[in-house]
């Protein structure tokens, strides 16, 4: 197979073996920030994002010239159980709501000055019904990880990452109960809005997945193969190519942060370019933020996905960049230090 | 006394008669949100955002095309007790690093797209100390609270409010501490980053204040004018003021939500037409906004003031209104409901 990760192999090599920071643009704009005119550590955690973005773009002084929001969008065999409040043809007319434009990640990306990328991955080929069977060919997967490091085009200076998929969810719940442990009732959550028999239907589908998979699944390819989506799998290339390339990524919710999380499990520094953009109302979020050790730029109870929780932290992100480049020093404007 | 309250009276009567908020449009707001292409209350505060602004701005679709942050500096007396960091001198060379375009909150305005303007007060006459005296005449009081009212504009579709003025944190816990009660260690925090001796110095006055304006002040104008400032007293001046044009307002931190304290005390509903831009990383602020009721949109860990909070939360509010404004129902998009 081409693409950027050409085999399995490669994959996890590039895994174990991850980029590190520009340490002197990171100390450079560190001693930047001293000197501002303001009291030192003032702006919180708009200093640590300058300095953290500055690290990974390899500049004293951060910049957001193009940011990219990349929606990936694929369809899942365990929706057949009944495990999520809309029916799976939703995931391609919420495809084409984002390409009219008519979507809240529409509104937000171009709020937060974002480009928009949409990828559909065989929506008419939904992964198999993980209950029975692995999600996903080797192949397949692997394709869907190539797609999701397609999106890293050379000269971002951010790129942040959503989803689409219905009963994506479910399959998040289980990636993440597959690299950090705990039952199905510790993941699983409503969702788009299921309760009652729905939502008891997506803690079985999960407890029975992990049940079926838990001595198969062993290492991030084959959890995320097993119990991952298309949509999550590409996430998940997305988030390692920008590695290889030093382009800092802005995280969304718990399905996005899922397919992060049989990395993690892997290699916890992969998230060491990545910014969590918020915690989202959907339980499992915060938790697995935690496990992540990922501390949420924005709390303000979202859950839907697209890439919007982290669109809004963008327009933070922003802001962090823009007191960082635009200020001026104590001795530049005069002003007496404490 | 000419000016937006002619009179202390003017200025009492006014916080007794509250304005309310235009139902019908918040209720046309709410029926639209729940027709938008996402699940019902999925995009969280940004909802509730939206139909905040749409009761207070008097449209289903409510808009920021004009906003404008406000910047009120002012000196202290109290400052010569140090209680604080950095010298009085430093609150005029900042109004002259906003005036120059250099200070945190001219990048934050930009980004935000607020327009700044800058009202210092009386920099060469600071209060009087209020552990010996009230801080302020009655007509000083008065006139601080009027050039509050006047950054309100016919035609603002938001205010930010933010301050300036070495001290005035300690004034800030002598007001919080007066309107809701508690002693000083409740209510004084490091500031701009006062330890130690300072710290105790602080800890000092406002208990002596509090000691020597206890059976004196009682009521929102006399607490304001016993142990406010003059950019504090600008600032509930600008609340109030603001309420009565139906303009909604963004609140920064601790200090700029003292100013709103006093007036709270009397009539709780004062915050109305008020979000709380963010909670800093001064300890009082988070118990003030408890007794405020008010629910921050972000706890970024800052402690500037300046409006800084404020103005990067502006940048979330344009997100609610974004999305608000600009999705598609899913009528329109051809999505399926749940």
């Amino acid at each position: 197979m081409s693409g950027f990760f050409a085999s399995v192999a490669a994959f996890e090599a590039a895994l174990e073996s991850l980029r590190g920071i520009d340490a002197a643009a990171r100390d450079a704009a560190a001693a930047r920030q001293d000197v501002l005119t303001k009291p030192p550590g003032s702006l919180g955690r708009l200093e640590e994002i300058a300095l953290f973005l500055a690290g990974w773009q390899g500049r004293e002084r951060p910049r957001i010239e193009r940011a990219r929001v990349a929606i990936f969008a694929g369809n899942h065999g365990v929706a057949a159980r009944g495990v999520s409040a809309f029916p799976s043809e939703v995931t391609a007319q919420m495809v084409a709501n984002f390409e009219a434009g008519g979507a809240a990640i529409n509104a937000l990306a171009h709020a937060a000055g974002l480009e928009l990328v949409v990828v559909p991955i065989d929506l008419d080929r939904p992964t198999k019904d993980f209950v029975e069977v692995p999600a996903m060919s080797a192949e397949e997967c692997l394709a869907a990880l190539n797609l999701g490091a397609a999106v890293v085009e050379p000269g971002l200076d951010m790129l942040v990452l959503g989803e689409m998929g219905i009963a994506n969810s479910t399959a998040a719940a289980a990636l993440a109960a597959a690299s950090f442990g705990g039952g199905a009732r510790e993941w699983v959550g409503p969702g788009t809005g299921v309760h009652g028999s729905a939502f008891e239907a997506k803690v079985a589908a999960v407890d029975a997945a992990l049940t079926r998979h838990a001595k198969a699944a062993s290492g991030a390819f084959d959890i995320l193969r097993r119990l991952g989506g298309r949509e999550i799998a590409a996430i998940a290339g997305a988030v390692l190519a920008a590695r290889q390339a030093g382009v800092p990524v802005l995280l969304d919710g718990f399905i996005c942060c899922s397919g992060v999380a049989p990395l993690a499990a892997t290699n916890p520094d992969i998230v060491g370019h990545c910014l969590a953009g918020h915690c989202s109302a959907e339980p499992g979020h915060g938790r697995l933020l935690d496990r992540l050790g990922l501390d949420p730029i924005l709390s303000l109870g979202m859950r839907l996905g697209e890439g919007s929780g982290a669109a809004v932290a963008a327009g933070v992100v922003r802001a962090a960049i823009a007191s960082h480049d635009q200020m001026a020093s104590f001795a530049e404007a005069g002003v007496s230090e404490a």
